[in-house]
């Protein structure tokens, strides 16, 4: 068990560490060589001119101004200075909402820390409990539930504080989910006029034998919401040609290169087959799959047909909001219902045996890892494995790397999982993903830890166990695991937040295609990697924060301060890496709420059952009544909170696209809308002539909500200024942008 | 354990008191006098005249006509032979639908039986393992799966037998499920029009201080539905206003008998008191509740209001699909949203208790009705307990009684938890008690008689069990409990049914009312009590037949004739009541059938859990990974159907509404549909003048969709007469009801 002294040296070097990365950070950023890598948000929305085209040569490279670099942390209150509706405008609802998870943690946190180390430290510290077993203990199990004697009295201060962590945590996640739902809805109600909120995704059209799928759309709609309808695009099936543009565009990459070095060089052959295999999928009914985006006259004729069933038949003519143009999943857009059903069952068992089975594939790769395995399959290497060093690399390495890769594998797994059944926005994927990292994560790491068994063992255990016993067992270990934990949260939450900001891939990479690769300013441009939140892995290892956190609140609160440290530190380098960095690939508004919400209410009933298996066993059992009042509760306000916040976050509210109607209405009397819609809704590869762009249209279309009059301005060391900043005058032109 | 013979003598006994009741039957339904109670349906319809009024003095008594009685049976032939569609036009679709679960049990286990009989059977009974042995068995347990020995390959036969069992079960399912998709479809696309087509329930319409609930009503439906909307109907909290209409019934009643029997009594009062009130209830706005029954110019209008979110906030105008008239619960329409959830949570915790607790209380006053505790609770009786036979009644009837009382107000108890639930629709709170009550029936009848404990026994057994411990209790006790069973469904199933058509207490209530209260025409009327289908109390105990028929089939498939029997008899039985005595109160478009499917897949599924925990204490362990792969199919079966059906239960496809308004407008493009619907939802106690028919009103405005044009005819000995039986004359005028 570790001792103070241990957490002691643990917490140096985790600090260490990220200090260092800080300070890596803070000198790297200022060089401007590495300003596409530090500051990419801001290229893409074109504030900010390359450095490398004003100034002296040497200054373009490094930075020479030493005053710059006293004020090595002053990114972070520029990080925290931009405000919220600021921050909306200029990232996203999304990020700025996936930014509130961490502002949860540090609201649900901070009064729990305060209030457990005022009222549980000194009531578990006055005991002489481990003292007097003589079991090996150190002075942080003198301030957890386990000083505490059997049958004593004072668990009733545990169980008064189990009642103040439920309501304070439900209290919190009340309010956020209110204030989030009011941003999403002030979001969606903002003025600007988007594609998506016209448009309907219409599914599982039924083949007919004399009409084309386009014609049969159109005649449906025509005859059934005959007042609203405006026009309809019909989804090709373009995989063959996404393929050949993606190769085009290859090949058109070397061709750019060539032209630089050598004379012109017409090599133009998969354009011509391109625009060919274009031609082909536009004329041939085959072609078509049987979906279309359908296009109303008004938003409320859109709400209406998105929330209905068109049909008797409802697996037909399904009928759904569509996505942004940027969010759609075009392959999934084909899969038939039927089909749909059987691939949710096979995801299902498949990630049942991925979660409580994937312990038996590695241990398998390990053995063929092992020496004598290398031996067995591959008799030619013999010789080379005699040798110490290439031995011992094959002993104390290979094994860890299986499961290494398959970790770092694993949310591509989750995500094809979730290709796999049919989902048809990124957003709604990332979610699935989402939710299936935080099962897998659960079993293996949260519990794992503490039971320390891989979960086929614990499956084992589980149906093997009583259902009062399962709690009862794992709440008897969690006490014993707070020093693990303690060091987790500093290795992988303390140091990983402080390595994300220092983008060491991301610079290695730019520099590395700097050099070799880039021929074209183009390529600068296409180099430049801002990458984007990854939901679909980063909030599940967020929600085991939240399990932590709850779960030994009560338990050991000294692991409180920790996670408290992490959510903090979390919070300034996310809010820096959105403002400077990631540049969102969609716009869900929001969407993810309703499960990051679920996800903490499970880790609070976790919590809560497993206080009851611990505190059954230290004799006081007969207080299961009072604690079983709080996953009851607990649940009840889950199902509340569902039915008052989550059709927000599905539904499309009909006052409100009538009140926007009527507006626009009035404004814009003679609004071409069906030009508008033309062709927001084509598969991204027919859009565009024969530059490269036709890729990117799509982007474009859907940037137009994003990028909307600002005053911000971008400079080279402050790129956080803000209009409540004030007077300094040395601005670029604003970006407005017309509509 | 029962032998053969035990069984034999329970079988004659049953048996001999079903043909009894049959028999009794055959003979008062002859009589005229009896009239009034076996074919009340008829009289409603208005399709028979009063025996009375017409004949012999004698023959208005009894029947006199000795071949009458010669064709005893003659009423089975006639209930079957009414078509189904006839049916539903004669008692509407519900009931027409609850007859379908009858003919699915007969679907399920006819193949089920002679598959089982064919192949277990022989596989059975070729073992000495009960034999060998020497344990006390009968016959009948060699023919169940407890004959085979530990670790047999026979068992192979079983787990195909399950196989068979899951695949035929889910296939009938399905086809019916599609057929009754298939008929509600029709039934709702029959072309009459009715008011719930046009309307939609409006809930928590929240509070404005500048205008009452009728003007906020129209605004926000004229802004926000203006080409649909036509007119709103407010709801009035009327409770005080209908109980003084109720006692002005009761005294205009005894007015009537005074009036009669004396000279004219001007004791009116009541009558100008309801006056006034229902003045006061139309002018007050105080008694207006938050919620109105908006009626729109379409059914594309209202399909689409009840469909869709209205405001940005869910929880306020909450549009749901308006009931039937007839089938609105008026009580709860001003039940707020909150208050909702808080009632949802109160009878869940409180049917959680009375499930698992309810023996407590009934162990309490029976110890209270024991001789000490009469003793001691009332000691003035002592002299009277003492009597002997008095003391042997209190001995050895009162402590069962007060269980017998529990059960008969069972179903009273659960649907008063469903009207505090604050569901709106007669209809729905049938189904929410329905399920209360199967799982009551679940625990404390099938579970209760398996491991026999009361269900508080089985809950701390389940708790201290593992999960996969608990199956295999229970498994290992199934064979054991055959016999009993046999004995359950030949008592409950076969007498019982054979009772129900008797009437035996509708025809004692009638007589006595004709004898002694009846003093006009009009209470004659009132004498006579159709009753109807018992939803919420009767299909879940059919469902405890499915429960016991998929349990043994595999396991001891003798039981099987029995529960044929009991639904072939209940069958015949029932479709004969639907025909000539029930009244339905509402209709509904068999809305039930979705939680009759998910009952029975409930009943599959513990089947196959039950089969897995019995195979594996038989040292056929290695076969619960091939039979987890049923229950695993099952669920998504489920899931399957539910996507696929469900919505057309709960939803209304805009493709059918717009159709029939399309039609609608070209046959009769004059109709007003605004003075159609003014005053159909409105409060039943508002409607009509003085007289007693103010009750009666909301029924008439239903009772139009039932009675259709038919050439039905009704006569006194083959009331089931049916236009396809031909050339009989005697016919009444045909009753053509007109729009």
């Amino acid at each position: 068990m570790a001792t103070v002294s241990d957490i002691g040296l643990s917490a140096a070097i985790n600090v260490s560490m990220a200090v260092a990365f800080l300070l890596v950070f803070a000198f790297l950023r200022l060089q401007p060589i590495n300003d596409r890598v530090y500051f990419p948000k801001w290229y893409l929305r074109g504030m900010r001119d390359s450095p490398v085209s004003s100034g002296a040569a040497v200054q373009k490279v490094v930075n020479l101004n030493m005053r710059s670099y006293l004020k090595f942390l002053s990114w972070m209150p520029a990080a925290l200075k931009m405000p919220e509706d600021e921050l909306i405008n200029h990232a996203g609802l999304d990020s700025a909402v996936y930014l509130r998870i961490y502002l949860t943690g540090i609201k649900i946190f901070v009064p729990i820390s305060i209030l457990a180390s005022l009222v549980l430290f000194p009531v578990n510290w006055t005991n002489d409990t481990l003292d007097s077993m003589k079991v090996v203990h150190s002075k942080i199990d003198k301030l957890s539930i386990s000083n505490i004697p059997y049958g004593s009295n004072r668990f009733v201060t545990h169980l008064v504080m189990a009642y103040a962590v439920t309501f304070w945590t439900c209290y919190v996640l009340f309010r956020e989910y209110e204030i989030i739902t009011t941003m999403r809805l002030r979001f969606l109600a903002s003025e600007k006029r988007r594609p998506d909120q016209f448009t309907v995704l219409v599914r599982n059209i039924p083949p007919d034998p004399d009409e084309s799928i386009s014609e049969l759309v159109e005649h449906f709609f025509l005859v059934n919401h005959p007042d609203h309808y405006l026009r309809h695009q019909v989804v090709y099936n373009a995989n063959k040609l996404a393929d050949l543009v993606e190769k085009k565009k290859k090949l058109q990459n070397w061709l750019d290169y060539y032209q630089l070095k050598y004379e012109r060089n017409p090599s133009k052959r998969p354009t011509t087959k391109e625009a060919d295999e274009r031609q082909k999928i536009m004329k041939d009914p085959q072609s078509a799959v049987p979906a279309a985006f359908v296009s109303f006259r008004s938003r409320w004729g859109a709400a209406v047909c998105a929330q209905t069933q068109q049909t008797s038949n409802p697996t037909v003519w399904i009928t759904e909001w569509a996505p942004e143009p940027r969010d759609v999943y075009w392959n999934n857009l084909s899969v038939p219902f039927v089909s749909l059903t059987v691939r949710r069952l096979i995801v299902a068992v498949a990630f049942f045996f991925l979660n409580f089975f994937y312990v038996i594939p590695i241990a398998f790769v390990q053995s063929l890892a092992s020496l004598e395995g290398i031996e067995k399959a591959l008799p030619f290497l013999k010789p080379l494995i005699k040798i110490d060093v290439i031995k011992s690399f094959i002993q104390g390495f290979l094994p860890g790397i299986a499961l290494k890769v398959f970790l770092i594998l694993l949310p591509t797994i989750l995500m094809f999982m979730s290709k796999f059944e049919g989902l048809i926005s990124q957003s709604s994927l990332e979610r699935r993903s989402a939710s299936k990292y935080y099962i897998f994560l659960f079993f293996n790491v949260f519990l794992g830890s503490i039971v320390t068994g891989s979960a086929l063992d614990q499956l084992k255990a589980y149906i093997h166990q009583s259902a009062n016993e399962i709690p009862r067992t794992i709440g008897v270990a969690i006490p014993m695991r707070a020093t693990f934990f303690i060091t987790y949260v500093m290795v992988d939450g303390w140091t990983g937040v402080a390595g994300e900001i220092l983008r060491l891939r991301a610079l290695i990479i730019f520099h590395l295609k700097n050099f070799f690769l880039v021929k074209t300013e183009k390529d600068r441009e296409e180099a430049m990697d801002p990458g984007s939140i990854c939901f679909d892995w980063c909030e599940p290892r967020i929600q085991l924060y939240f399990l932590l956190g709850l779960v030994y609140a009560v338990v050991t609160p000294l692991l409180l301060p920790f996670i408290l440290v992490f959510f903090g530190l979390a919070y300034v380098v996310y809010r820096h890496q959105i403002i400077n960095v990631y540049n969102q690939q969609y716009e869900s508004g929001a969407q993810f709420w309703p499960s990051v919400h679920g996800r903490i209410i499970i880790a609070l009933i976790v919590s809560q059952l497993l206080l009851i298996g611990l505190l059954s066993t230290k004799g006081f059992e007969e207080t299961t009544p009072v604690l079983l009042v709080l996953p009851v509760l607990t649940f009840w306000f889950y199902k509340y909170c569902k039915n008052r916040f989550e059709p927000a976050f599905v539904r499309n509210p009909l006052q409100e696209a009538m009140r926007k109607d009527t507006l626009e209405r009035a404004r814009e009397p003679t609004f071409d809308l069906k030009a508008y819609l033309a062709n927001a809704y084509l598969h991204p590869v027919f859009k565009g002539g024969e530059e490269e762009d036709n890729m990117s249209i799509s982007e474009d279309v859907g940037m137009e909500e994003v990028i909307v009059p600002t005053k911000r301005q971008s400079r080279r060391n402050t790129p956080a200024q803000s209009k409540y900043e004030g007077s300094d005058t040395l601005s670029l032109p604003e970006t407005v942008h017309e509509r």
